[in-house]
């Protein structure tokens, strides 16, 4: 069994978390090295469920802080173990997201007394269908678990506060037609030629660009998938066009769906994703203090993310870790050691106060 | 081995030979069977290569038809042996085109003297890649054993003369984006909205119509495919729509790309598939005698069939053969018994004189 030592120094403890392989469904043995090592610490309670550890320091501060981050990664691509070169570490999990995992590992460890209380929250299958996700069935099954005046998602944003997300959803819309031999197209309907007034809607939609709290969303409304065809003498009597609209925070998922109807009126829309976005909530105390302590500019989260999820518990929530996300799911993912030691820092500074 | 009774009734013998599986590739068995069948006739110099078998008269008349049929099937669809009811016979290949080989088969051994000189083509392979198709081979390797001053192919065409043939062509129109996330759609380029276009140009295209000898040919233009998508979250960087151009045989393939190019301008065109039409040809003394001998009315063929082989020999041809072409490749093939009669009577007449 893998043991993980908190007190090693950032880089060696991300790498050792790193060289533990948990592809989403298979993150026992991660999960069993990240509980075991939180035992040894007498200021935290430790709860599990499944392979999700939740860690709480019970201080009676005035503030509670939740930071979570999943310990689980895509497939495996040909990237472990971990290398570190100069100034930069490479592998799978190292910028999604065990590098963020590491700095939570480490701090959870060392800080005793944090200013703020703390719960720490480690789970399970992110990178894949909602229904397994840890994060989820703890805030359907133990909300109170989750329950602070802020939250911190580990999730890559290049080390900067990105706030909120954008929502998403994606909606099939079919055509139907009749089939024909192509010989004798005129006996059929072509379900195909019957997309083009959407694809004309989708090439001339001007996206919105919302502004909330001082922070800049851009939406988009995209054609991620077509198909259509029963052979190449066949009238085809069916085409799917599939559409991603990432919304910004102020629609929820009804006002967005409302939307859609709206710009393809007269087609058919399913529905086959949907996840709401996140109000940055820059407004709110605890979300503005960490701001100002942590420095630098604030960013909008365009992803949709975790966040969400504390915001439907009522908590604000920022993104904010190491690691540049267009490295995420990539065979050449890396996180620069610099990050990981001024989120390191950042994170120390604030939770101890000094 | 299996063997064949030629001076059996046409619908006798129209089940011997669908009795006999013969999917394309694996003729072997019915080849067989007909060169076996072809060399008890004394009046016949009977010829195969592969598995087509080529019989002909050599009785020096003024003027000579090649009457050709192929032998393979389509896959077994659970419809054989066949079955024969009331007024209908079912099963596998006994429309397309097992019907006409077995009227072909009959009067080959029964004429022993026809009017015109007459050379039966049996042919292998029809229902796949082109590559394969034993009448293709015979025409690059042995054109003369084609020649002839007219020729009948017996594909099913309701027991009518069906005139030339419309030549298809199938192209891939490619566009091509830049992938980036959807949540950053901005990034990237969506390669299928860029077929909004030419979904358009589909959708609002007219088809000509086309009068040639008397007969109507109707072209169509159809999308019979499209693809594109990477996955939910990503812009797509490229989308392929797959054209079919049926065109009327005034024009040959050089000329229905051309068109398509000039429709399709400013787009990448990849030719897939092609073949040429075959004009009617009525005008032709021996097509006309048939058509005037058979009696009926004849129409334009607008699927496309081997006649156009002929054409390219200089041979002008025309379908005549039992059974409806909507049933062709159906597992509830048919053909009407009233059609086999009456196809074997009409070419029997023509063929003897009386």
């Amino acid at each position: 069994m893998a043991s993980l030592d908190l007190t090693a120094d950032i880089v060696t403890l991300t790498r050792a978390v790193v060289d533990v392989p948990s592809e989403s469904l298979e993150e026992a043995e991660l999960a069993d090295a990240v509980e075991a090592a939180l035992r040894t610490c007498d200021h935290l309670q430790v709860v599990r469920d499944g392979h999700t550890i939740i860690a709480r320091t019970e201080l009676g501060r005035d503030e509670r802080v939740v930071i979570a981050g999943h310990i689980d990664t895509v497939p495996l691509n040909d990237n472990l173990p971990s290398r570190l070169e100069g100034d930069t570490l490479w592998g799978l999990g190292t910028c999604d997201m065990k590098g963020g995992v590491a700095i939570a590992l480490s701090l959870a460890a060392e800080l005793s007394e944090p200013v703020r209380d703390v719960t720490w929250v480690f789970y399970e299958a992110e990178e894949i269908a909602a229904v397994h996700n840890g994060l989820g069935r703890i805030a359907r099954e133990h909300p109170e678990w989750l329950q602070g005046d802020f939250a911190i998602l580990m999730e890559p944003s290049n080390a900067g506060v990105e706030a909120g997300c954008q929502g998403t959803m994606r909606v099939e819309i079919r055509t139907t037609g009749e089939r024909a031999h192509s010989a004798r197209s005129w006996m059929g309907h072509n379900a195909i030629h019957d997309l083009a007034p959407v694809l004309a809607t989708l090439a001339g939609y001007s996206p919105r660009t919302v502004d909330i709290d001082g922070l800049t969303y851009r939406e988009g409304l995209n054609a991620v998938g077509v198909r259509g065809g029963v052979s190449g003498n066949v009238i085809p009597d069916e085409a799917v066009l599939t559409v991603n609209y990432r919304f910004a925070p102020d629609r929820d998922e009804e006002a967005a769906l409302a939307h859609l109807r709206e710009v393809f009126s007269g087609h058919e829309l399913t529905v086959t994703d949907s996840a709401p976005g996140a109000l940055p909530g820059l407004g709110r105390p605890a979300a503005a203090a960490f701001v100002e302590a942590i420095g630098g500019e604030v960013g909008p989260k365009f992803g949709w993310t975790d966040v969400a999820k504390f915001t439907l518990l009522g908590v604000p929530a920022v993104n904010y870790g190491p690691g540049d996300p267009r490295y995420a799911h990539k065979a050449d993912e890396q996180v620069p050691v610099e990050h990981l030691h001024r989120v390191h820092d950042r994170l120390r500074e604030w939770l101890s106060g000094h």
